[in-house]
C-alpha cells in the first residue's frame, strides 16, 4: 500500500512550526507495512487543498491528513474532500452532543462554529477524538482511503492510536497484527551495533531488524506480523535471544524508554537512592533524571559546581586537586562524586567534569570528559573523548555516566540474586 | 512570487528525521516576500522525483530543492533535475579542485563517487558549499526558478544565507533588501501582546509585525524593505518606539536570544554573579543559563534540592518552614532562595518549587509554583498557576523567574545610571 501524508496549515508554510506530525504517522505506517512515498504540506485554502487532494489521489493508495477539523472559518478540510469527493457534511449528532455537554458542564457558552468540529461526510467512518473535539473521517472514494485526523499532535496520535491504524489494517484485509519489541542500548554507538549484527540485519526477512540512534543511545525494533503477541513472540524470541546474547552488556531495556528511566526503575527496584555533581553539563542530568514522574522516590537532588569554588565549598573537592590535577581531570571527577554522596547521604553519587566547549579549559580540547560513579565502597572513573558541538557534548556525557551508574546497579542486583 | 519546497529523502518518509529544512526555508522566503505554498517531501528515487519536480513546475515560480546532492548513488537530485529540464550534467572543475584537495591535505584518497559533488547543470549558476562539499545549483528552466541546496542543514543554512537568497531577490527584481528587527518579550503571553497592539497589527502594512511564541517568551518579528540599512531602521524606529512605550516592562531584548541570554549577558555587563536553587525544575534553570558560552564568568552554580532532606540540608531551609507551609510554598522558596545566596556567596540568587505534575504535592495541583529572586537586601517571592503538561510547567517556571531577575537587574542598572 503506497501512502502520502499531507499536513494543512499555513503556520507550517511560515516556518512558525516544523511538521513533527509527517514523521509520527511516517514511523506508524512504515511499521505495519505501508509505504510512505510523499509528504504534502499545502495552507488553508479550500482551491489548493483540492488541488493538492487531486494529486494525492492519483498517486497513492492512502492519504492521510492532518489538521484543519477546528472551529474557525479557517479550518476547512473536511469542506475540500467533501467538495472533492463530491459528498455532503453532515452533523454527527453523537459527536455534536459530546462537544456541548463539554461547554454546558464548564458554564461557558458555546459558540456557534463549534458544530463544525462534529461533521462528518456522507458515507465516511467517525475517528473519536479521546483528547480533544474535531471528530476525524476515515472514508474509501474510488479507489483510494482517505483518513482525516486533527492537527494537535496530542490529538493525532491518540486517534491514530486508538482508531485509524486498525481501520488501515484493515483495509489492507490483514488478518494479522504487527508487533514490535523495542531494545535500547546505551555505552556503544550504533554502527557498533551494526558491525556486531550484521549478519542478522543483512539476512532480516521476518522479523526486521530496524536500528535507529539517539544521542548516547541506539535502539532496535525488532517486528513481525502474527495473529497474536504470543505468536509474535514465539517469532522474536529466537531473534532478541541472539542479539542479547551479543550485545547483553549494553542492552538497558527491552522497551522504548530513556536510560535515566531505567536507571530510575532499577534504584526504585532496589530501593536505592542518588544524587548528582554536574560541572559541564550544568544541570542536564539532574534534568533528565526529574523528567521522570516518580524519580523523587529515588533522586535526592544535585549540587551544578561550575566554579572551582563550587566544587571546593560545595563539594568538598581539595583546592590541592584542583591546583595539581586540573578541574577538568579524573581526580576532581572522583572527589566531586565522593564529595557529593557524603553530602547527600545516597547510596550513589555521579558526577560529570569536562569541556563541552566551544573554547577550551586548562588546554584541554572540548569534548574532554571525565564522570565517576561513587558509592560507598569507593568511585570509579572514566576517561571519555566525545565529538560534537556543545549541546551533543553535554548530552552524551549525561548518557555516558547514566549508563556507568546502569551498568554499576546491574552487576550488583545480579550479585544480590 | 510563488515558492514550493521540496525535500528529498528516504529518512524523511520512514521517519528518521523531521523536516526542519522545510520550517528554515519557509520563515525566510517568507521575509523576502515569497509565498511558500507547498511543501513537498520526496524520496530518494529518480522517478518520483521528476513526477514531483513536474508538479512543482506546473504550480510554482521557485522551487527549492534540499537534500541528494551527496556522493552516494542515493544522491540523485541533479540527475533528475537534468533529466526534467533536458540538460546535461557537466563538471565544475574549481569546486571539484577544493574537493580533490581537500582529502589530499588530509592523506586519504579520494573515491571516486566524490566526483559527483562537484556536478553541476548546462547554464547553470554554482553556489558554493561554505561547510561542505556539494555543490549548490540554480537555474531558470522555462518560467520556473529552481534551487538545489544540500540537506545537512548546517550546509543548507550557510549556502541559502550567502548565495540563494541574493539570488532570488535578483530574480523577483529587488533593488531593496529585507530588514528585520526582532524584539523579544518574557513575562507577558501571546495573545495580551496581541492586544496591546491589536491596532497596529490590523493596520500593519509596511513595516510588518509578526508575533510568535514559544515557552515562556515571544517575538515580533518587524520588517520592512529598505534601500540599505539606515533607511530601513528611519522606518522602523517609530514603529519600534510605538511598542517600546507600551510593552518596555516585558522587552527585554531587540534581537533574538532568549531570556538566559538576556540574563547571563546583564550579568556580566554589571560584573555580578548568580547561582540557583531548584526544585520541581530539577536542573533546567541551571541547564538554561549553562547553555550559553561564556557563562561561567557569572554563573557559579546551583543546588536542585529535589527532596524536603535536601533542601533542609544543602539550602538552610528550616524544617519548621515545611512544616508549617510544605514544600510549595512562598516561604520555601524563599527560604530556598537566601540558602543559595549565602551558600554561593553571589550577588543574586534565584529559586524554583512547585509542582510540575503529573501528580499533586501536598495537596496542590499541577502548575501550583513559587519562584524567588534574593539579593543581599532581601528576597522577593512570586506566587505562579500555570498551566500544560510537566515539561511545559518546568519550562514556564524557569523562564518566569530569569524574567524576575532580569527585571531586577534593570531596574538596579537604571537606578545606577
Amino acid at each position: 500500500m503506497k501512502a502520502e501524508i499531507i499536513a494543512v496549515g499555513t503556520e507550517l508554510l511560515v516556518g512558525q512550526i516544523v511538521n513533527t506530525n509527517a514523521r509520527y504517522l511516517s514511523e506508524e505506517l512504515n511499521a505495519i507495512g505501508v509505504d510512505v512515498y510523499y509528504h504534502t504540506v499545502v495552507g488553508d485554502n479550500l482551491e489548493r487543498m483540492k488541488a493538492a487532494f487531486e494529486t494525492a489521489h492519483r498517486r497513492s493508495d492512502l492519504v492521510v491528513v492532518t489538521g484543519g477539523l477546528g472551529p474557525t472559518q479557517d479550518d476547512v478540510t473536511k469542506e475540500a474532500l467533501a467538495a472533492f469527493t463530491g459528498r455532503s457534511l453532515l452533523i454527527h449528532e453523537p459527536s455534536l452532543k459530546k462537544i456541548e455537554h463539554y461547554f454546558t458542564s464548564r458554564g461557558i457558552v458555546m459558540t456557534e462554529n463549534n458544530v463544525r468540529q462534529a461533521h462528518t461526510l456522507e458515507h465516511a467512518l467517525v475517528l473519536p477524538n479521546d483528547n480533544g473535539m474535531a471528530i476525524g473521517v476515515a472514508l474509501v472514494h474510488e479507489s483510494t482511503r482517505w483518513l482525516l485526523l486533527p492537527g494537535p499532535p496530542r490529538e493525532m496520535q491518540t486517534m491514530f492510536a486508538n482508531y485509524a491504524r486498525a481501520w488501515i489494517m484493515e483495509q489492507m484485509g490483514e488478518t494479522t497484527s504487527l508487533y514490535s519489541t523495542t531494545l535500547k542500548f546505551s555505552g556503544i554507538g550504533e554502527s557498533s551495533i551494526e558491525t556486531e549484527l550484521l549478519d542478522l540485519i543483512e539476512n532480516q526477512s521476518d522479523p526486521t531488524i530496524a536500528p535507529y540512534a539517539k544521542e548516547g543511545e541506539v535502539a532496535l525494533r525488532i517486528s513481525t506480523k502474527a495473529a497474536d503477541r504470543e505468536q509474535a513472540e514465539r517469532k522474536t524470541a529466537p531473534v532478541v535471544a541472539e542479539i542479547r546474547a551479543r550485545l547483553g552488556d549494553y542492552l538497558y531495556a527491552e522497551r522504548d524508554i530513556p536510560i535515566e528511566q531505567a536507571v530510575v526503575e532499577l534504584l526504585q527496584r532496589t530501593n536505592r537512592s542518588v544524587s548528582v555533581a554536574e560541572s559541564c553539563t550544568g544541570g542536564l542530568l539532574a534534568e533528565l533524571i526529574t523528567s521522570i514522574p516518580g524519580c523523587s522516590q529515588v533522586f535526592a537532588g544535585g549540587i551544578v559546581s561550575y566554579s572551582a569554588k563550587a566544587k571546593i565549598e560545595q563539594l568538598d573537592v581539595h583546592p590541592e586537586t584542583i591546583r595539581m590535577h586540573g578541574t577538568v581531570s579524573a581526580e576532581t571527577a572522583e572527589s566531586m562524586a565522593k564529595g557529593c554522596l557524603r553530602r547527600f547521604g545516597t547510596d550513589f553519587a555521579m558526577a560529570v567534569t569536562g569541556v563541552a566547549g566551544p573554547g577550551e579549559i586548562e588546554g584541554k580540547p572540548p569534548g574532554t570528559v571525565f564522570i565517576a560513579v561513587a558509592d560507598r565502597s569507593g568511585a570509579r572513573v572514566y576517561d571519555l573523548r566525545l565529538s560534537g558541538d556543545r549541546e551533543i557534548i553535554r548530552m552524551r556525557a549525561a548518557k555516558a555516566v547514566l549508563y556507568r551508574l546502569w551498568e554499576r546497579l546491574r552487576s550488583q542486583s545480579e550479585q544480590e540474586c
